[in-house]
């Protein structure tokens, strides 16, 4: 039995189309996930164009006339037949919108971009990636005015990663959010700056590190029968189907917590993707498109859980076990407390999780500014030096470790970086849900169980795929819209401590 | 500058849509290559989907009317084009003589089919693989009868892996071999039994094979920057573009020699691949359908070099170094002598030289019996084991040494098989060629020099793609048609030394 009206002709219909989109996409997906892998080094202008023919046939079947007349016409009977007309009228909607020569450069500029970066990165010289990223900017502003606007194009391209978000909603959570920062951050870092003693930036040996990260990741419930973890230059979650969910990570050698924290990361948004109901997989709402749901999940358990001083009392005899010499003398305290220390930093996956946000806010104001025009592509290093000094009070030696360090913009993600702070808000809102439920939880994870927050998460979240909109999804959850109120409290409380 | 002539813009119209072609079924081989390598375990249904959509979609683009259209109109001027216009209509028709329908559940099956087969393997139990073998044979009777036939439904399916050819072509060469081979095979087991020494039967360091099988690789001439290696159950060569061809292997700890030998196999067909001109990559041109002359190349380095005492005069002073205690007081002669033993065995891949052709004839016997009806699917077993006895002398202990052995027909590769055994014969005869031209060539292999075979390779075979038919190639690159002659010379005076 389905929980589709398949005896509905039409909307047996519809969920043969969406399943064969789904079949495309995540035929694109595995092209994309293996160009971060395994690709050979010089397959890269091939693969551009093998996405670039698929994209185009993507875009052809997503806006076929067929579709639209039937989406017209379609009833829906049950909840979930009326939310996948509604999230397929939505992506019909943006998708006629685009013209098909626009998304195949869009895809082909996307791929050929991800090699610009990774040379231009490897070289430390931003104008190897200039080029590239001029021809993205340009082909987003286009896809913005295509899609259409009220107050700024880069609403448009936020709306694209998550639903009807826009850049006065994105200042109106992060700039007050700024400014309770900028008086905390200092006093955290002078609260801290003790416990900073270097013991988790020796030299740990890669193979077992890895081998940890796997333990880890295998423990918190991610399912390796259903899924599988791999290396690539930066980390990253790709859900082919709810039964084949690819992770990836980086082993740095002088951060084991890093290391492992971005393994259980990437596992949050891996069990997300696994946790959609089997009757969704294949179809339009067995894939989640709301960015701040799917980065509250895996904020929700490298933060709230993997930096609770709960979940090294389980794994941190273990670690030392690995380890002996390097963390000779170490305990659950004192590795609990370095790991937590606030200090500004340069690398925004590798910072801690106040400083985050201003990361965050840098990438949101240069971005925003490129989208309406207001900065050239060849003034961003500059422009990113000057803001991290003035939010972080770093200076920035060099692009790899400024502008350089994110592989997002290449791949044309404009639009993306703020739903990384709004998820980390939203994950501790739904944190203190949990807990409500849950109060024994920091008691569980001591002992290393791990069920009970991801059954709760499964039930509550994960297995509805994409059958709310992230903003009834806030409501359901936590009973209210999400703010960065549970978000402060939650960093009081822990450095209270 | 075009070896196509795209100022006439029907030529250009062709070329775009061979690309186009080109791209959806590279999409296909990842798929595949995927599945047999990093799949999650439990991603096959999902990737049966896929795999079923994506051919379903390039049947549609394959067979469309205009561009049957177009092949009917279009005009060739330059070589190239005459042979894209040929070629695609070669595909044109064979395509359209099958309903999208079966295609897809084509596709589908035989992804299915593998995992029946991998799960009936690891179970050593035949009855596991039947019922998904059943279907495929059904399959491929229905695929025969589309495509029509004459003398018997296993021509059509011959002829979709090698043009042309026929059941009473392949006996016409096969039989009388198996005839000189009767006489030939007792001969040469009594001559080489002495040497049979069990020293590459060892336990040999299953990383260090591989470490040695990458090196090998690399010195012969397979161009890392443009390809890779990984495991799987069953070694294969899937070029998705010429700039991008993956190799796998397996690592057998007892078979140090099969180990290496198999990547150098694979090797023959990646560099195959990888030597196809520039200009005829992405188009029809570019992807060599001709399995006889694909099997020439990887016989040609596994046999003619690989076995060769002069490759073993290069690395095996290197192969002693890695492996000291396992081969302490071996000499080059020694082992080659061993590597060389004829002795009748249960499994293909592992076969000799010479042995290496009943293994075939026992399957195109099967599979022929199979297609036309003369034999059921859950009768293979034992008609298996009595064809091994019958031309091996081999009884046959269990069902994955025996029957269960190959990945062929599972996947719907039928009426594959005997274009090994051709393309093995093709080798010796090729190599009669290169020798003409360079009589030198063992001296040089000897200095681990490669260069010359491989320049030989690429210029007269590799480089033309799909230029040439594999009848003309033959000619082209021989002299004469393809005979087993020179395989017989080259055994002959090789077991003479």
């Amino acid at each position: 039995m389905s929980v589709f009206t398949l005896t509905d002709p039409n909307i047996k219909k519809l969920v043969a189309i969406s399943r064969e989109l789904k079949d495309i996409s995540s035929a694109i997906a595995l092209l994309a996930w293996d160009q971060e892998t395994y690709m050979s080094p010089k397959g890269a202008l091939a693969r551009a164009h093998q996405l670039e023919t698929l994209s185009g046939i993507y875009h052809d079947k997503a806006t076929a006339k067929s579709l639209g007349k039937l989406l017209d016409e379609v009833k829906g009977i049950s909840e979930f037949d009326i939310a996948l007309i509604r999230e397929m009228q939505r992506d019909y909607t943006l998708a006629t919108k685009l013209p098909r020569s626009l998304v195949q450069e869009l895809s082909k500029e996307s791929s050929l971009g991800l090699e610009a970066w990774k040379h231009a990165r490897e070289q430390n010289n931003f104008s190897l990636f200039a080029p590239s990223l001029e021809r993205m900017v340009k082909l987003k502003r286009e896809v913005a005015r295509c899609y259409g606007y009220v107050d700024s194009p880069y609403d448009a391209l936020l709306d694209e990663f998550e639903q009807d978000l826009t850049k006065k909603k994105v200042e109106a959570v992060l700039y007050p959010l700024r400014d309770e920062l900028k008086v905390l951050i200092p006093k955290l870092v002078t609260q801290t700056k003790q416990y900073d003693k270097g013991v988790l930036h020796q030299k740990f040996d890669g193979q077992k590190l890895w081998d940890f990260s796997m333990h880890v990741l295998e423990k918190i419930g991610f399912d390796l029968e259903r899924g599988r973890q791999d290396k690539s230059a930066h980390p990253f979650t790709m859900g082919l189907t709810q039964s084949d969910v690819r992770l990836t990570t980086r082993i740095l050698e002088d951060n084991p917590i890093s290391t492992i924290l971005s393994t259980v990361h990437e596992g949050g948004h891996g069990m997300y993707e696994q946790g959609v109901s089997p009757e969704l997989d294949f179809t339009t709402l067995g894939y989640i498109t709301s960015l701040v749901a799917h980065e509250s999940q895996s904020r929700f358990w490298e933060n709230m859980i993997g930096k609770s001083i709960e979940f090294w009392q389980y794994f941190f005899p273990q670690l030392q076990a690995t380890f002996p010499e390097e963390l000779e003398g170490e305990t659950v305290e004192s590795i609990w407390r370095e790991l937590n220390v606030i200090k500004p930093s340069l690398i925004r996956v590798d910072a801690d999780e106040v400083t985050y946000h201003m990361h965050i806010i840098v990438r949101f104001e240069i971005e925003s500014a490129l989208i309406e025009g207001r900065l050239a592509v060849h003034d961003i290093p500059t422009e990113w030096n000057k803001k991290i000094k003035e939010y972080l009070g770093v200076d920035v030696p060099s692009d790899s470790l400024g502008c350089l360090q994110d592989i997002h913009w290449g791949q044309g993600l404009i639009g993306y970086f703020p739903t990384y702070s709004l998820g980390s808000l939203f994950s501790a809102q739904i944190y203190e849900s949990v807990l409500k439920d849950h109060p024994d939880l920091p008691h569980a994870i001591a002992k290393g169980e791990f069920e009970k927050p991801r059954k709760w998460l499964n039930e509550k979240i994960h297995t509805h795929g994409r059958l709310y909109t992230s903003d009834e999804l806030a409501i359901r959850v936590t009973g209210k819209p999400l703010s960065s109120a549970a978000y402060l409290r939650y960093i009081e409380d822990k450095f209270a401590r």
